[in-house]
């Protein structure tokens, strides 16, 4: 990649401020920034950067004003981030290899495209369809009887159990487990458990990304779904029946009990819990170390605490428990005043 | 499978309501019934769904009395949870494998059972031993001088490490690791840590079943020991030396810090965490997400919140939590009311 | 080993208190001592256990004066733990493997160290570079260009992507993640969210400890980096582009989520979270189960709570949460009194 500012503006479609003959030919961070590299201003939190960064070109929001000089020559345009980004896509790496590693083993009855490619020490059971485009990495385990749909991305050590479906365009990360068993006991007079079989499957939609070491367990009966564009960051916990609604975004160490069903588009912050056996309203936020409860009716609302309430009257509650010693001094200091005034009738 | 009504409260020693010739052959979800389905009806959150299903056959409690017309014919009986697992349980394909898969390698010194199924690229370190009835997944390492005992199950990509013990009858999912290193350091006058060496191990008991992706770390001296019918979920923390007693089961991402020691019939719910070097009573209720700080020394009870402390208390005071700003405005009302008494002396 | 009090007493610089010429050959937790053991007392909360254990020999702090009759032989020095680990050190098998398991495979570009020794079914890609003394464990994926330093250790499952770089002298147990993809989508005007590149890599400077399933996320640009001497326990998130400081510690199922910068020498309990973006002082001492939301510019203080402040102002206010009913309780009797006495006028 080397572009000069005046090229860049024109792919991006953004206005330029500065020289636009100058060059860049690498990506940095703003803080990062060097001679020759282009980079981007998103977050308010990093402006101070901008007044300092050698970076040669910065892409910014269209409504950014410097308050003090800059090097760099800027690009303007509606979304910095967004427009980085798609710079950024054009240097990944899309060549998809074909074929299977010398080490891979391929059982007999499983149907593996030809477009397909099984990397080094995979095994693939019996049964199992890999569709075309798909990338597997090493040490990667696919169960009997389960589908990877086209173009499907999946890292080193990925673990999927028999007869799960996964779709298109999906990316799935090292080290996470798809299908195991539900966490069901039925519990003995002699105080022991005895296991529930998990009879049911995974399903995961189109163009999901699941992130490394996250578990999905399989349904109990029927299928754990997790519906097309949902994002899934690493360590997630989801249990067996739950469903996750299209383009829902879930961040780090979240966990989902059993049978919950979480809307569409909902926002979910990291190490969030939800309890089994609720509905979650579509476009929900919830704050990170949330734990939700209830259902949640409302579509669209923002929520906080543990159990999570109205995410303001939350602040709100943990602004006061902040200031806790300094109420009960005025309860203290009201009861002696009153205390006072009785004593002086 | 394939039952009639009739034949299911027999079996099931269920009392028939409805049409006795009615047959089945197989199992849903209750909300996802449909013609020739067996179905069931446990937590009262789903009884909506009683009057609705397309269920051939649904088993419920024998307290339940239909509010509005069923068409499903029921079957009465005690626990219709139990009795629906035990015909799920007589669907789980329970076809032992033995021998070794080709790709497996066996180190010369380690005893395998030839009733045990070695699975796709598994490693069995020297003077491990491997029972009879042993079934192992793909891409499982057992290190030198483990033993795993009669037909326990260990799915893909399990790692356990030297000279751990596995009782028999045991189900560990894909990805857990057991034997890892304590986290042990010794500071040093310079600021840096020194590695304190983990010389324990790790005995797991008969009928443990644990999750995906779980954590088991060796003892430091001694072993950190599972007992016989615990449960563990996934993605949970079990440090160093860490005891759990018989038959406790454990939700999701809950973590035990070294030495601490749970008493036997704990349930404890996801996100727990608990400090270490603390003993937890013998059939001790904690909430999700609470943080358990100290000894719990009544066995039976519930605790709730970080810090936990009574679940009832604990719920008042969060109860009075989501009320604090109006807790303050009383404060504020109060103090202008007796600042006016005052000033009208 | 086979040592006695005199030998170890000099050994570690100790005073001897007791019988000199008592011998051990074994290490054991002080509550499971036995004849011919030897064991230490370093937390007072197990001081109990000095006047029951029947170990032979106790190393205990050089301030630890008996409050009754102990039978074994004290050995007084000034850090008990730390003289137990020195000797517990002596017992590690230190013996370096060198060369290849027959299952394991070298793509043809890699550079793998004679001395290095490279296990069962591990597979090394194009242009890594494998330093002297490495010790790879079974099934372990080392992406293309990625390098291991020197006398680094790595257990079994470990998943290292392309182009990272990992020190000297590290330690990363079974089934770790490294270099996975960060968490970057940016948002489609269509309720979608698109995939940002993830261009960077993840640097791990020397000495470093990382526990079992932990998963560190690449840079979108640039690094995410662990610096020399930190130690992280297992199932910890480590989001793209932070970065740890020096010796900091980080107990387990930590979360650190992307960008923030925690300084040297920090102590992080389990089940803490860090938002994004922010800067954590050297030294801050963080409880566990806190949520550090903004930045923390004092050093060396200690922190509680979610979201965290000042750690003995969030006891305070915990102490009066727990009070809470009491509290409304009095509120309501001053509204009553006051009620009351207006009244009366």
């Amino acid at each position: 990649m080397e572009m000069s500012a005046a090229e860049l503006g024109e792919l991006l479609n953004g206005e330029v401020i500065g020289d636009p003959s100058v060059r860049v030919h690498k990506l940095t961070k703003i803080e990062e920034g060097e001679n020759g590299a282009l980079s981007f201003l998103a977050n308010p939190k990093y402006e101070a950067f901008a007044y300092e960064t050698k970076a040669s070109i910065l892409i910014v929001n269209s409504d950014f004003e410097p308050q003090k000089d800059v090097q760099s020559t800027l690009i303007k345009v509606e979304d910095a981030y967004s427009s980085f980004a798609s710079i950024m896509d054009k240097l990944v790496d899309r060549s998809a290899k074909t074929g299977r590693h010398v080490t891979a083993f391929v059982s007999p009855g499983a149907k593996v495209s030809e477009e397909a490619y099984i990397g080094p020490f995979c095994f693939i059971g019996e049964g199992a369809i890999i569709a075309a485009g798909v990338q597997l990495g090493a040490h990667i385990s696919i169960g009997e009887g389960t589908i990877v749909g086209e173009h499907t991305k999946i890292e080193a050590g990925v673990k999927v159990y028999h007869d799960c479906e996964i779709g298109k365009n999906c990316v799935i990360h090292a080290g996470t487990v798809i299908g195991s068993d539900g966490f069901g006991f039925a519990p003995q007079t002699d105080g022991s458990f005895k296991k529930v079989p998990q009879l049911g499957k995974v399903i995961i939609e189109d163009e999901v990304e699941i992130g490394a070491n996250v578990c999905i367990d399989r349904g109990t009966l029927g299928a754990t779904r997790i519906a097309r564009g949902v994002k899934l960051d690493n360590l997630i916990q989801v249990a067996h029946n739950v469903e996750i609604g299209a383009n829902t975004v879930i961040a780090a160490q979240t966990g989902v009990s059993g049978s919950t069903k979480l809307g569409a588009s909902c926002l979910i912050g990291g190490q969030v819990g939800f309890v089994g056996h609720i509905s979650v309203a579509p476009g929900s936020k919830i704050n990170a170390q949330s734990g939700v409860a209830k259902n949640i009716k409302q579509a669209n609302k923002s929520w906080n605490g543990s159990p999570a309430f109205a995410f303001n009257d939350n602040l709100r509650s943990k602004v006061y428990f902040k200031r806790l010693p300094d109420l009960v001094r005025r309860i203290e200091d009201l009861e002696k005043e009153l205390a006072k005034d009785q004593s002086n009738k």
